[in-house]
């Protein structure tokens, strides 16, 4: 599995993914899931996999080699003119990766499936945060929903939907973020450290922060020992059950 | 979907299960699947299903008309002498049901499956807690194992984690149940009130509680009102990331 979010914020974007791969629990390694473009003062682009790791790092290899030399029939991320045609862009090419790989005659071709988070701004527009499928489809983030997850995202969703506010510090969204990954990584072997992040401040057109939260962490560690305690509290504040 | 949760407690047991059954969002129906059978001072036995309902409806069916006129092929779980044997019979008759609509040339056999928490106590032996699943097999909870989900187990697990504690009162496991359920009937549909439970006290051989909690049950109105005010509180209260 794998635990990605992407977050919306009043002042720009926050990313945060986990880097576990799996195949088997006895064949675990480590991989970056962020992956970012950039042209100076103009556009910055990540997106963040969670799926078959090979589909996911053919994809990033095919965005990258096409902004690199793009040719006519392979427009590149770097030049497209909006971010939604920046997103039909990288699902066309998830769909490609997808079914060349189904192609093979494979009977299981959902094995080869993943599912994107894309994140960015391209100067003169705002900050737009898509939700790609492996079909190549998206959805789009807005106030109604201002965040998505991708790969194990039950355990972490109910501090994020409850404690979410578009107007919170980037701190803030850190600590939030931190404790949501802290909850899935508790629950599931599949998601595990490090983490890397990101964050963007709107029409900076450059990553205010981004860095790698490792196991010993000490921040993270805190969190991690703090938050059971203070949920341990929360649940004792509540009024008791009465037995008629 | 569904969400039923069996917990053992140094007192005794406490189950519960809600009561949404749906065949698509726009078929959803309410369902008892919480079912008792007992013997006055010597035995009381409930199991809480999860799964395709006319399999867990053929299974209930089943089990009480055997244990009505039970024949020499068809033991009953009320003369069973052990729980051991109880979950052995529940798991054979599970098994049977399965495999009698899988036997029909349908394809897709895994949408006759259902899951069982099983739970009681027999007189001179101690009250016992196992998960049944579809395979007929089951494990049986333990200290290190105290409680058991069927259904949508991610959302609700966190704070089951976190706040059991098996010296709690009554009154503090109810109270962490519709935490529980609160969290997971908020994100899931499929999961719905009213809520039935049932508190058990070792050696009692009587139901010590048993009850439906309604939507409109002004407890669960406040549990599940102040329960996000708590976590925001709580996530408040956590120390503050700072970016170097």
């Amino acid at each position: 599995m794998t635990y990605c979010v992407g977050m919306t914020l009043n002042k720009g974007l926050i990313l945060m993914s986990d880097t576990r791969t799996n195949a088997g629990v006895d064949d675990i390694a480590s991989v970056k899931k962020m992956h970012t473009w950039k042209v100076d003062g103009e556009r910055v682009i990540t997106i963040m996999t969670a799926g078959n790791l090979a589909t996911t790092q053919a994809l990033v290899s095919l965005l990258s080699e096409r902004s690199v030399k793009p040719k006519k029939r392979d427009p590149s991320i770097l030049k497209a003119p909006t971010m939604f045609q920046v997103a039909r862009l990288v699902g066309d090419t998830l769909q490609e990766v997808i079914q060349e790989n189904a192609r093979t005659g494979q009977e299981a071709s959902s094995i080869f499936n993943a599912t994107v988070i894309l994140a960015g701004q391209i100067k003169g527009m705002p900050p737009r945060l898509f939700l790609l499928y492996p079909e190549g489809n998206f959805i789009e983030a807005s106030s109604d929903n201002p965040f998505f997850q991708i790969g194990e995202t039950k355990y972490g969703k109910p501090i994020l939907v409850r404690a979410y506010d578009p107007d919170m510090s980037h701190e803030a969204a850190m600590k939030l973020l931190l404790v949501s990954f802290d909850s899935t990584i508790k629950a599931n072997l599949s998601v595990g450290l490090p983490l890397d992040f990101q964050i963007y401040e709107t029409d900076s057109f450059e990553l205010e922060a981004e860095g790698r939260i490792e196991a010993k962490d000490p921040y993270f560690r805190q969190v991690s020992d703090n938050w059971g305690d203070a949920l341990k509290h929360a649940f004792k504040e509540l009024p008791e059950y009465k037995f008629d």
